[in-house]
């Protein structure tokens, strides 16, 4: 089975499927669909010791290339993970369905009759790395969204991602969705990828998931549009007037709740008058918590243990419990630190002065922009989207986090009796 | 004037300067904006003897360059073209200004408040060709929305475009908008261009408006988010169950009405029944409007004076008042044409049967889908939008015509009081 799913098609040609796949995907009503996501889930439950199985293979070929702990961790699948994936889209069934949406409608003059209706974006390019539960996550998203998807998913979790997929497509041919719309690529090569790129025809969008380097890769590479995700260099600036314990409280909290995440803190920016009154209870803080502090001269002549910051730190992700401190003399420095250097994921600010607040929201360019409260928030769950395909960095199509709604776009339909112009 | 324009700086230093002037720009009043844009208006009518001037300097090197009468027309510029443009400038000023827009707001159980609130998309890079009014349009749009724009203009207008430019920094000089926040790029080789394609940490979006050669460049080489325009290589199905008035009413107005815009008429796709019922009127038609055919078998075979039809015919849009046509045995048959050959801008079907329709809006992937009226109510104004800065034929971000909401994104700002996840 695996070495079928392996040789039998082309990439090109499995795009082209999933097009075709998607046209009766688009046009299927919503109990349909729910249905069809609710097969998955039963299936999946049911067959969970296969999915098991397979995933013990890509744990041991971890382990042989001698993968971190952390990797691993992420990689390894256990049958309450499954059960959470069968719940996960059993609540994407539960959700809205956007498609068919009349957005607006109007007549004019002339007797024109204008609907503007929300449609499938149609074929959507999924590359991602590690974690098998995006290949559940973004199948029953697009899906539900009423588009086919192309899976390519990293070879850490080849065979995991394969033993997925074959369930999905068992359960899918007991229901009115194609199991065409679901393809995954199995080819563990970098030029399976690199195909994905320029399959214009065929794919309407791609949407890397991942480490900032694939994420770059695709941006850099890709003609087909792309939906930019997840790398967050985030900011907490803690204003002169910010309240200590809400300070502390908060930047612990975003800093080591789950430093690997994009929406953790990486960069505190500190006002240097409240650094001043303040060092004690930070640099205990930070000692309670093991954080290894990077930071300027005052930082360092203000905490113990200071390593000397540089470019890097300010410009990258630790995703560790490493955290980069910059001292400012005003909100301003610090909405130009963020400028420079952010990702225009969530930055924060904490103080009590309603003036600055009103003024770092209005500068700071971010999708999440935070007052008194922990960067943490920023995901579907969090802040009541529902499920998410990604987290956007980027300003056109979609900010934050893409639930349903970024799945989809838009159609025009002019209904005339013989006008002209 | 114009040396010192071309000369002093870099595009990089321009795009730096436009991405702070934005800053300002994105924190106005709406009245503010408004003041600017009527400033302008009555600048551009009071200078439009110099403006009048710079043109004739265009069309002279035009006319030495042996530029095509067709071409000089879209570069002339008369006294009412420019109390059009201020007019064009009016007209925005008078419309709802979508920034600071709330478009959504709850309280998680946290007690965090979420609110979505429209911002402006920051810099706009605009690339377009010979028309100067693009110039003033889209400096008026860009400035309604809060936008600062770096525009890139047609070197064939160049003289046109730079005393434009002249005149609204002049206006803005007397008014609250930054006049950085209006660029123009007067040096007119194609480096200048492409120094725009990769400036992301200054210019947020690329709107190439032009012809196909110019989009795919644009598309193909930029890094910066693209927001494609523009290429209309439109069908219209007549069905089986046309009727022939309505029908060839409107093929000879998307045909003939303006043959070189984006949504003219390029390939009409015809049910062989109906052509062999009603050939002889549709040759009659073509005829009296001097409409040069390319057809296949069928065609060549039912109709005077037919060119024989290649994969180019139906690839490429004619933008004159050539006409590729297709027979088809069904409406399915014409769906597949259109989904190889369409451009997604605007595709139409003519029948009277409403089952017919339905699948044709369900199946074919555009941006306009029209039933019984003509192709050429595709833009902005005939469809009641405003003014508009281009029409999109992708699927991400905006589709259609892009009046100013396609000009925003959005941001999420999250209120506490020290939650923490």
């Amino acid at each position: 089975m695996t070495e079928r799913l392996i040789k039998s098609v082309t990439v090109e040609e499995q795009a082209a499927a999933a097009k075709k796949a998607a046209k009766i995907l688009g046009a299927l009503k919503t109990s349909e669909k729910n249905e069809a996501l609710r097969m998955l889930a039963d299936e999946l439950e049911a067959e969970y010791k296969s999915i098991l199985a397979a995933n013990q293979k890509d744990l041991q070929r971890g382990r042989e290339n001698g993968f971190e702990e952390a990797f691993l961790d992420r990689l390894e699948l256990n049958h309450e993970r499954i059960l959470d994936f069968a719940e996960g889209l059993r609540a994407i069934a539960e959700l809205a369905d956007p498609i068919g949406d009349i957005l607006s409608a109007w007549k004019l003059e002339n007797g024109l009759q204008v609907e503007e209706i929300r449609v499938p974006l149609g074929v959507i390019g999924m590359i991602y790395e590690a974690r098998p539960n995006v290949t559940v996550d973004a199948a029953g998203l697009a899906l539900k969204s009423g588009n086919a998807i192309v899976l390519k998913g990293g070879s850490s979790a080849i065979f995991s991602n394969i033993e997925i997929v074959r369930i999905i497509h068992n359960a899918l041919k007991k229901t009115k969705v194609p199991k065409e719309a679901v393809q995954f690529i199995a080819a563990t090569d970098r030029k399976a990828t690199q195909q994905l790129f320029t399959l214009k025809s065929h794919i309407d969008v791609l949407i890397p998931r991942g480490g900032g380097s694939l994420i770059q890769t695709v941006v850099e590479n890709a003609t087909v549009p792309v939906l930019e995700t997840g790398v967050g260099n985030c900011h907490i600036y803690v204003d002169k007037e910010a309240n200590v314990q809400k300070a502390l409280k908060i930047i612990i909290n975003a800093k080591t709740d789950r430093p690997a995440v994009c929406n953790a803190l990486e960069t505190l920016i500190v006002h240097k008058d409240w650094l001043e009154s303040h060092k004690k209870e930070l640099g205990k803080k930070f000692e309670e918590h093991n954080i290894l502090i990077h930071g300027d001269q005052k930082v360092m002549a203000a905490l113990p243990n200071v390593l000397p910051a540089d470019e890097k730190d300010w410009a990258n992700e630790y995703l560790s419990l490493d955290i980069a401190i910059k001292t400012v003399g005003s909100l301003d420095e610090a909405i130009d630190h963020i400028d420079r250097y952010g990702t225009k994921h969530s930055e924060a600010i904490i103080t009590e002065n309603e003036e600055n607040v009103k003024r770092f929201m209005q500068l700071t360019d971010a999708a999440a922009l935070y007052h008194n409260a922990s960067t943490r928030f920023t995901d579907g769950g969090a802040l009541g989207f529902g499920a998410e395909i990604g987290i956007s960095t980027q300003k056109l199509h979609a900010r934050g986090p893409m639930g349903l709604p970024a799945l989809t776009t838009r159609k025009y339909i002019i209904s005339g009796n013989g006008q002209i112009r």
